[in-house]
C-alpha cells in the first residue's frame, strides 16, 4: 500500500479491471432502446446486486517516445463481515473457477473496505466509546476482579511493562469495566481489543510516558490505525482519486459502477448526478473499446476489439512499443505469470493496448490527458455506442 | 451411488446433517411469540434465499445389543450452472472457511441436482429434441457439409468403427442437421452433444446392430442416463424417501426446510401441507437435541446439548455402546479424520449419540420407528420449545 503511495502520483497513467460476482438475468433486461437513464437505473440493480471481488491495477510510467514501465497489483477484496449476504451468480463462479479465481482465498485473505460515509460513523462509534457513562453499581465479584487485576497490572508494571501483558478472556462487560478502570488509575496504558463481541483478551501496553500530549498523541495514533484498517482496499480508490492520473479500462462503464457503489458511497439516483460525481472523482477516463471501436484508422481496422483479442493482434509489432513490466515488493511477480480474467492480467493488457493504441493513432503520451478525441468517451456494450461523460444532458447521446 | 443403494434400505437408522449458506438477518425475525405457521412461513423465506452446498450422510447397523458399524458420506451440492443466483450470509462463509469448508471445492465438483417437476420438464424437452421438424431448406454450404459429413461417417463404419467418432466443432444449428442424418440414414449411430450451447464437436457411438428392438434399448439406456446424471443428488434423498428407514438428525427442523425446498420440491404454501408431505416422505424422524433436552432422566441430566458438548460427555463411557466406523469405497475416509462442521462428521456424531441415548434412556433398538416418545418430535430452537408433527393442527404444540 506505501509503495502505491508513491508509484501513483507519479504515475503516466494508471489501467483498471475488476471481476464481479455476476451480472445475472437483470442484465439482459438491458436494451437497444434504452436510454442513458434508463440504462443507468437498470445496471444500478444489477451493481447493488453483486459485489467486486477482484481490483486489478496497473501503474504505467513512460520512459521515452515508446518505453513504458509497468507494475501490476491484484486485490482481492470481500466485505467485512457484518450481516450482510454476498451473491454470486452460477455461471459467473464457475467460469472464474474456471479461471483460476480462488473464492477460498477471497474469503481467507480479501481486503475489507468501507465507505466514505461508514467511515464517518465508525470514528464516531470510536469517539463515543471513550465517552461511556461510568459503571457505578459494581458487584462484589466484579470488584474483587477489578482488585485483582489491579495487583496483575501493578505487577507488570514493576516488572518494567517493556512487552504488552495480554489478560485472561473477559465478557464484554468486564472489559468495559478495564477500560473504565485504566481511564481512572493508569492513563498510560493502551488497551487493544482482539474481538468486538464475545469473550476476548485485552491487551494491554504501556505507553512508556506520563506525559499528557504523547498519550494523547499515541492514542491518536492509535486509532488512526484502527480506522486505516477499517477503511481497507478503499485506500487505493481514494489515492487515484486524489492523484488525478489518467484512469485507462476497458469497456469500463460496470467497473465504474462497482467501483463507485461498492468501494465510495452508494450509488447516486439519477445517471446525471453519477456523471459529474464521477468526473469529479476520476477526470481523466479513458476506455480502449471506445479506442479501438471508433477511433481506429478505418483503412487499417482491428480483427476484434475484445481485449485479448486486441492484446494480442496489437502485441504483434513490439517494435513499435517497448513495455518492460516490473515486479513490485508486495505483489511479486510480472503480469506475464499471471492469466487472462484475473483482474491484475486484464489491467496489465489494458493498460498495454492503450499504449499501441496511441502509437497507432498518433496520440503522444503528454497530451493523454486533454486529448478530446478519448477523454471521457465510454464504450456501451449494447445499445447506445458510446456515451460521451461531456454530453449536455443525458439525451445528447448518440443511439445505434 | 451405487454403495448407497444397497446400504440405505438395509439400514437400521441413518443420520443426517446439512451445511447451508446462511440464515441472515431474517433469522433474528423469528420470535418466541410466533404460531408455527408463522413461523414457518419466516424459515421458508430464509431457506427459499440460501443453498444447501453439504449434505452428511451416516448409515448405522446394529449389529449387536450394544454395537453398532457405520458408514459416513459426505456430498457436496451446487446449483447446476442455470442463470441463478447463490447467497452466502459474509459470517456464514467466514465460518464455514474457518472449519476447512472449500467453496473452490464446492464449485469445482459440487454435484448437482433437480427437482422432480424439473425431471419431468428435462425429459419433455429431451423428446421434443427427437420431434423436432426435419430442416428443408437447406443451402448449399450446408449440403456440402452433409455430403463431407456423410463421407467421414462412410469410412469411419468401413473401418468397423469401433472407437467413438469425434467431429469438429459445430454450430448448434449444423448439430442439428447432423441429428437428423443420423435419423433418417444412420439410425444405429447414437451421437452425444458435448455442451448445449454454443460451437461444440459431436461424440458418434456405433450402436453395434441394425436391429430396431436392441436400437431401442439403447437409446432409452443412453437417455436414462443422461437425466440420472441431471437428477444428480437428488437420488441420495429419493432414495431415503424410498427406504423409509428411521432419519435422525440434530436440531433438524431447518434441515429438513433446505433439503425439501432444494432438493425436491418448492415449500408448499402452509405449515400443515408442509408437514403433511414431509411425513409422505420420511415417515420415520427422530431430532436427537429433542430427546437430550426433553426425555433424559432428570436425575442424571446432560451438561449441554449442543451437538459436539454431548457427542464429548456420552462417549465417555464408551463400554455402553460401541460404534465402529467403516471406510465406504466411494468415500474413503472415517469420520475421525474430519471436523465438526463438516456435515458428513456432524452427521456420524448424531447418530452416535442418538446410539448413545437410546441406550441411556432404555430405548431398544428394534423399536425406535414406534417409539412414540421420540417418533417425530422436534426441537425448535426459540419459541416453541419443540414440535409435535402429530399433532391436531398446527395451533396443538407446546410454547414456552
Amino acid at each position: 500500500m506505501s509503495e502505491l503511495t508513491s508509484l501513483v502520483p507519479e504515475a503516466s497513467y494508471v489501467a483498471i479491471d475488476t471481476e464481479f460476482t455476476g451480472l445475472g438475468k437483470r442484465y439482459e433486461a438491458v436494451s437497444i432502446f434504452d436510454n442513458m437513464e434508463q440504462r443507468y437505473q437498470k445496471l444500478k440493480t444489477i451493481v447493488q446486486r453483486y459485489s467486486v471481488i477482484q481490483f486489478g491495477l496497473s501503474v504505467f510510467n513512460v520512459l521515452g517516445e515508446d518505453r513504458l514501465e509497468c507494475q501490476t497489483f491484484t486485490f482481492y477484496t470481500f466485505p467485512s463481515a457484518a450481516n450482510v449476504d454476498f451473491v454470486v451468480s452460477v455461471p459467473t463462479a464457475t467460469f472464474l473457477i474456471r479461471n483460476q479465481f480462488s473464492f477460498d482465498k477471497l474469503i481467507q485473505t480479501g481486503l475489507h473496505y468501507m465507505k466514505r460515509k461508514e467511515e464517518i460513523a465508525f470514528r464516531e462509534k470510536m469517539d463515543k466509546v471513550e465517552e461511556l457513562e461510568p459503571v457505578t453499581d459494581i458487584s462484589e465479584k466484579d470488584t474483587q476482579f477489578l482488585e485483582a487485576t489491579k495487583a496483575i497490572i501493578d505487577d507488570w508494571i514493576d516488572k518494567g511493562a517493556t512487552n504488552p501483558h495480554i489478560t485472561q478472556e473477559l465478557s464484554p462487560f468486564r472489559r468495559r469495566l478495564v477500560y473504565q478502570l485504566l481511564r481512572e488509575s493508569y492513563p498510560f496504558i493502551w488497551a487493544e481489543n482482539t474481538r468486538n463481541a464475545g469473550n476476548s483478551p485485552l491487551i494491554l501496553i504501556h505507553i512508556g510516558s506520563n506525559e499528557e500530549t504523547i498519550i494523547q498523541s499515541f492514542k491518536q495514533k492509535k486509532k488512526e490505525e484502527k480506522i486505516e484498517k477499517a477503511i481497507g482496499f478503499r485506500k487505493v480508490i481514494d489515492l487515484l482519486a486524489l492523484a488525478k492520473v489518467p484512469i485507462v479500462g476497458h469497456n469500463m462503464l460496470l467497473d465504474l459502477l462497482f467501483i463507485y457503489e461498492h468501494y465510495l458511497e452508494p450509488l447516486p439516483a439519477t445517471y446525471l448526478e453519477f456523471r459529474s460525481s464521477i468526473l469529479d472523482l476520476f477526470p481523466v477516463l479513458i476506455d480502449t473499446k471506445y479506442i479501438a471501436e471508433f477511433l481506429v484508422d478505418p483503412a487499417a481496422p482491428l480483427q476484434s476489439t475484445v481485449l485479448q483479442d486486441l492484446f494480442v493482434e496489437l502485441k504483434r509489432y513490439p517494435e513499435v512499443v517497448k513495455i518492460k513490466s516490473i515486479n513490485s515488493t508486495a505483489h511479486p511477480y510480472t503480469p506475464e505469470k499471471l492469466r487472462p480474467h484475473n483482474a491484475g492480467y486484464d489491467s496489465w493488457m489494458t493498460g498495454s493496448v492503450f499504449a499501441h493504441l496511441c502509437h497507432r493513432e498518433a496520440i503522444p503520451f503528454d497530451t493523454i490527458p486533454t486529448e478530446k478525441r478519448i477523454l471521457n468517451q465510454i464504450y456501451l456494450t449494447t445499445g447506445q455506442t458510446h456515451l460521451n461523460l461531456h454530453a449536455e444532458d443525458s439525451e445528447a447521446v448518440f443511439y445505434l
